[in-house]
């Protein structure tokens, strides 16, 4: 017995990432709740991203500049490039706040499983980035699994015509993980990357 | 290295109930991704709810007239009303189906450690209703928590002074219920309850 405003909005929530009809049902229910405060802070919270936000035409990043503030922040390092799945896995590089390089945003990985292949990704944008001889160093920050390793591989025999070095984050054991908490993969990583002390 | 407009986004949708910052980001990702189209379809059908649906001031259900759809179906029961603690348990009764008879939404229920007395639940309301003399039959579809149950029971000593039956939910296993994973409590109020069949 819901009107068809309050259906509509919750199949539109439920649709969004982690949430469900359920979970959306209560947010629905939430937000009618306080109804004269919470409706007009989201709308206008999201009509301001909507409305500033755009896609960096160089990394992909999300910013409110044509040109976002880290590609044209001069004190960052341009010999550097850091290449990421997405701009969520930026942001938490930057969270860290040691990286001083610059960031390529692919927007995806190759996936078998969802047709994903390197015509979907911005690889394009990567090597004409490389052509112009500032960049020194490629850093593949991708996902460790399979569909992340895959995409490091290719990206790799594609930069090897290119007068670039090219690394990869370490893998290892995460800190303060317990080994028995470990899965078999991570284990033999380790033990066979292992280094002196 | 999130824009102020993203971060105070993030900041609203993680307060939402069962979000937090994680999955606020990533909704937030996934609305920026197709920008065109999930901003103004999420934006117009928060607009429409926040600008059309209205409280039921007699039962408290949500709807788009002022007195709601179920209040004014002359054709539901008059004579029985559904106590419920909010607007979500309300429909779960009306996805079932089964009820024809009338709803009183209480807007929660008595809490302790809340601080949720009589006076903040919608009860004078339900008096109200009875004074009319048209309802027969009070039905207590509470949690069965111990604040659903002291706020069943609470209602019940105050219904007493009314001409009217005052029903409940039954208690006992749920339907597709494996008694190896009831709680204990569950299983001695069953058998307690138990019927000859």
């Amino acid at each position: 017995m819901q009107s068809k405003e309050i259906d509509k909005l919750i199949k539109i929530i439920a649709k969004l990432p982690a949430l469900g009809t359920r979970s959306a049902r209560r947010i629905v229910l939430h937000l009618l709740k306080k109804k004269e405060t919470t409706f007009p802070a989201l709308i206008s919270a999201l009509q301001e991203v909507a409305d500033n936000i755009k896609e960096c035409p160089i990394c992909g990043n999300y910013d409110t500049q044509e040109v976002c503030s880290i590609c044209s922040d001069a004190s960052r390092d341009a010999e550097l490039v850091c290449v990421v799945q997405d701009v969520a896995d930026l942001w938490a590089m930057e969270r860290v706040g040691l990286y001083k390089g610059q960031y390529h945003v692919l927007g995806g990985i190759l996936s078998a499983l969802d047709g994903i292949t390197p015509d979907d990704l911005n690889i394009d944008g990567l090597f004409k980035r490389l052509q112009k001889g500032v960049i020194k160093e490629v850093i593949l920050a991708l996902p460790a699994t399979i569909d992340g390793q895959i995409t490091a591989h290719y990206l790799l025999s594609r930069l090897k015509e290119m007068p670039v070095k090219v690394t990869t984050l370490a893998q290892g054991i995460p800190m303060g993980a317990e080994l028995d908490y470990m899965d078999d993969g991570t284990i033999q990583l380790a033990l066979s990357a292992r280094k002196e002390i």
